[in-house]
């Protein structure tokens, strides 16, 4: 099945991180894509993966950059898609320059931005995950038995305090 | 037509920014409802606008607040919907109170964050029509119809110099 | 005897921080209840867990959290008690984002924020027992020797430089 | 009838913040007091006003003061009654600075902080109000009727959207 | 003579900014270009006009954007000429956020990052100056005259005191 | 020989640090005492260490603190000697709630704030000798001598590069 | 009488925030001399000033400066006396900057930094009267009237409430 | 070949950084020199150091620093050549110090500032490359080809995803 989802990441080292989006579809069955396409390296390669994005039947990309991250905002400009934005935690700054440089946007190109780091990365996964759920009922049930599962187990922690 | 899109925000006050984001609903002629639920002041409302949302027809909330804005995360808690949220600028903080309170979610449960203030809620809209328009091609022309003129506009700006 | 206070988490990893507070609630023999409440993934149990608190004698909550830490400004919303926050260190901003989602709290609703980490929930349980011993000379005398003994500690230690 | 809360602050200029813990204290029938203390310019006032509190019948004290806030802390060092500590705005950090000083006491003497400013100086006034209601019914009730009036007030609003 | 010197901004609004960086261009007599350049609403032109930068002549580029500033560093990843960023100052978050999105660029991908707001723009100026005037002695004695004329306003100002 | 500067800190955890400024009034040769005096839980003996401090022979203080660190400014509210204050690093938010709780004091009681953590330490020993030693030439002239040779060491330091 | 104290600052426009220090200094009857010297714009005559200031008579510095504040810890680089800075508040970020760029100075070189803006300019003036009248009691008798007379104000100040 | 970019540093402790800029150089082929000279501690070599570097036939000077960094702005202030400043990052503040302390220069003296810490140190080396580049064709295209190198390394990243 071709991939609904895109998965890019400006650097490899963004990977440890983005795994986990990736997870989150993997586990709802999600099909996707992943690439690391560098807003700064590979200016051109971005170019062309927003704007080929749509027709290749892609309905949502994630996009997980650090620093002065401009590969979220960048896709956006260059694609009707939503995408969303993960702010990975940068060393100096800890990511908050990343989640400046991602969720900031100008009235006109939104990003969809998500937490800094890892509770970001698994959120973008089940963020594209409730937006294509909207529109497909047996997806949007596995999201919320996903919810459910992890509720329970919350219930049962307490009894490990 | 049944809305698609629901408006919310924490407080009456916040209405002159959040307007932006209706501002956009209607010009994309995108049906919405919008009304006031406040987290802390009107709690079980939100909690019984966020768990009927879906089975009324919303497939989209956008929720704006400020200072300890907890409304977007908590309506995500109770909705398999996707949530944008709007941190609306605060007096002390200007926003970045409100920008933590939304974005920085737990793995789970995601809000998908737009920037402080005027140009989040436009985008806010921008973002919902996107999310929609991923699965209704004429929204989406819509939607890159507008960004066409602004593009246009940028393009005679630089004559006003 | 039954629970005086309320020892509420919104995750077990937070256990490691909100034990201090129950140190200090045995260290004074306050009665207590623990339990791990989430206001993302449990949102109805922290509801149900707000609303029920007076009736079943509590006189304080304690509520510790991090990121876009909800849980103590939601319980506050749902009862009428005294609610203290402790804002749990994040990973990325240190607990800056608990800190400012706990503490910013609008008008009408108030929650008693203490320091981010150790040191927060430590002056929690204390803070709740300076509440109740304000009604209770015994336990007032208690918290009082509890100072007196750490003075003495301080006194001493300068010896040690 | 004698005072239960005591309303202290670092400046003449922190009334008008200040003054909305004493509307809502006035509003709820709680008998108060109210001084300039300055940890700075009039410390041994400072202490023996701390000193005195408890004999004096307060069960709670709320002290704003901005910049290098010390008032709440020093004053919670010296009573063991609970203290609230309102952060006024300060000109060049906006509060960040009047935050942070009150709000990060080392463990063992805690100050009950709330947010910054106006909003702050309300919610002082209702904490003192619940923390005295936990121990008197009458008083919680008409704290609960507040709460429910403005919920009414809330509810009400989304008509003039 | 051919223009040196291509000074862009991301809006029409930063134009009053930006103006300031033209009137040293001006005053030192650099021959220089204007124009709006949006990143995010004509990403095409801003590829092309970075692109063909080198080609007509240019020898620096001034971009100067606010918020989620992503038109430097991308201007920067599509030429090989310096390229120096000025971060304009935004409204929520006093250009904070323009800061970090253009000075914190990845190993490879330089900004030459001045001060925010107005007293950057002036540098951008100056600094475009300098760069060319280590290559241009007649203009490094401009760029030098004018720091002269400046130490000389300085030294006359004490007696205004 | 009668001490000249009065070495406090809030805790003995902060003697790691504030021992650098002890070295530094060894190597010159000033007469220090040095002491656990803390704001919060020996407050009584901090003022009267503050009010004895000038009678006894001590000609400045230098007060390490950190969190909400109060130390420095109480002290310096209860003596007309010049304090100076150290910002101990802090564990959530490294050191910047210390600073800004040490050097925003209100007009009227300065406290010479120097940088946080082991820097600070040792400037303050510097500081202080320069205080003495601009009415004591031999002390002058040594704190000179301590210039002159880390000057000379960063002059070689280059060959190792 | 020679002038013992020499008051400088980085820009005519810092005397707004300047005047208070020497107000100070005019009210406790301390000579002085103030001047215009800018680290950037006036390098060799800060350098010849900062030389030149012992053997002049001068016993402390007082110098403000905002932004990238350089005046006062390259002053202190170039003098033995003890330098006090005042970072005054800059446009965009309010003088966290200026704050940062004084006390953050590496051991070795020391600037007793006092508050941002007006209040830290006032206390620089006091601090400047402490540091002198440590070693001079009719100066120090004249300080601590000051403080006594400011002390009552505040303690009278109660009745405006 | 004589020099024609200076790299300096304010301490030996800062090669750590700063060697990622030579390494730049020398991968380029660009003759330069190297030295500690510190704003502090050696104030006076380092105004000889900038005023004799356009006469030795520097074109550009990299200068790195940590904290209050004065170091850039100073060397600015003395040489009419284009001065880099690279951000080292601090203990406490991760670097948020050195950025501002070189940013935010006022108007009349830029520094081109760089990110915080290792990529900023890099892409310094870069910067000088592109500045000289501009003016020496065999240059610009040996910067290109790095920049070519990268992009083929991050295009064939994504397979080891």
């Amino acid at each position: 099945m071709s991939a609904k989802v895109g998965v890019i990441m400006g650097s490899k080292s963004d990977w440890e991180t983005m795994k986990l989006a990736c997870d989150v579809l993997d586990e709802l069955e999600i099909p996707y894509e992943k690439k690391v396409v560098s807003a700064h390296r590979t200016p051109d390669l971005m170019f062309e993966y927003a704007e080929t994005a749509a027709a290749r039947g892609l309905k949502v990309i994630i996009a997980g950059a650090g620093g002065a991250a401009h590969l979220p905002g960048m896709v956006a400009a260059k694609t009707i898609l939503p995408v969303i934005g993960v702010p990975v935690q940068s060393r100096a700054l800890n990511g908050l320059d990343s989640l400046l440089s991602i969720v900031q946007m100008p009235g006109g190109i939104p990003v969809a931005t998500v937490a800094i780091g890892n509770a970001g990365a698994t959120n973008a996964g089940l963020l594209a995950a409730q937006m294509l759920g909207a529109f497909d009922s047996q997806l949007q049930e596995r999201a919320q038995a996903r919810r459910d599962r992890i509720q329970r187990e919350v219930l049962e922690s307490s009894d490990a305090l």
